[in-house]
């Protein structure tokens, strides 16, 4: 691991996962955290025909909404443990359709910095054991410190 | 309305709303559409806890999400009856924590194409009355054509 | 003008201009800065044979250097006088080929912020007194405070 | 190789090199083509000190004109002989100041298609045989066929 994905608090996983877990519409619409590493965090979302847009694939707004979640938690898990993050913009490209039996996004942080992480993620659909990737992001996360009524699920 | 503006089939509105009526996205967040004119379209969604992140602001995927149905149906309207659209790419600004009593995203063309078409849409936060910025999308939308096959829903 | 793009500096204006003429790119692409007020300015590129891409339009990324100084000294308008600015990201899209006599970048600031500031520029092409819209872009630029060295220039 | 990275037309490497020779911005900025291979392609930029913003660093413009490229020519290199290349957008992340000896960006196809490609780029700052990442670029390009009117340096 370069020296910069040194996570700053040991507890980073914790925090993660309790961050995660007060994240209300990630239950609204089935995602699970998977793996938390420093500056990598992995999130899957089972296919369910209430998330999808006009032509029964996934939204895109939803596939973007794991991988913005991705990246935040990517950044997070490097920042210390009094800081909180929030998204400042990202893209998105679309690949392909999102069709499958589940999908997963695989956040990781590309350019660690005091106030600014860059984030990049790929979100794929996986069916029959199979990959396909569906999009790509690429985020920039702030920190924002001391402030902490910002963040009543932390 | 420039002429480019002038969409291509006079019964663009019925088909923008019954493409919407296909999303089962926006159902499952309480999403609803509100005005449809040529190249131009707005979509409002009421808070909800359950839609939102740590700290409890909307999250900016589910923002995204009424943002890119806003650009899409915009981009739409504007087609042939025979289209489908499909989102190629989008970058979103996040300007202020989505917080609000509604959240309403209102689409437009910027650049109509044969092929690509070019929207914009803002995303703002009414409260009281009063509204506030809360993101900006730029986005690219792709019209396929002859591919019936594509749109269950349409 | 609202209360939020009211400049810091009162001589904001001298600031942009001296900064802009340390661009030596600008002078090397032949670039000439127009309008200067409050959160908005303007920058000017006549048509070169040596911009060009392969069809012999002005290549994207000249179009791009116009619109992120645009943007950047739209940013850098509102700042205090002791501040530096620096582009964190953009996004452009690019409308119709770069071809026409001259081109204008038109940034504006549309989120004011301490750290961060969200800017939006359009370019367009000028041929006999029409305009065209060339290409759209969407920035974050970053103020760094009390770091005078970073700033050669100003 | 992927299977899907084949390229279409087995001369693509002189096509892209004499595509690259008609770009007039790449001998006006000193930029020279490197490594061409199947969806892959790089460009150096020596430092110039004509080429800066306000600090002395390469202008943001140049390093995304050199990243639009590389990514531009990764994309055509797969393309068939007859088709020309335009960019559609593209969203670039600034890591870190552009200062150095030379920088080299490196492009690549991340999704091939018959109309679209997403291709993404790296560009990095070159000084004592040390590389520093400064910018990220995601790009949309799109194949334009059977114009060839559109390409006079083609």
């Amino acid at each position: 691991m370069p020296a910069a994905l040194v996570p700053r608090d040991p507890d980073y996983e914790a925090r993660v996962r309790a961050s995660f877990a007060c994240q209300g519409i990630m239950a609204t619409i089935g995602a699970r955290l998977l793996r938390v590493s420093p500056g990598a965090v992995e999130i899957e979302l089972p296919f369910r025909g209430d998330l999808t847009q006009q032509h029964g694939f996934v939204h895109a707004g939803i596939v973007t909404t794991i991988a913005d979640s991705a990246c935040g938690y990517s950044a997070f898990s490097l920042m210390p443990a009094s800081a909180s993050v929030l998204t400042v913009e990202y893209k998105v490209n679309l690949l392909a359709p999102a069709r499958g039996e589940r999908f997963v996004a695989r956040g990781r942080v590309t350019k660690p910095g005091r106030t600014l992480t860059v984030c990049a993620a790929d979100v794929v659909a996986i069916s029959g054991g199979a990959e396909k990737a569906v999009a790509m992001m690429l985020a920039t996360l702030m920190a924002i410190h001391d402030r902490p009524g910002l963040a009543p699920g932390l």
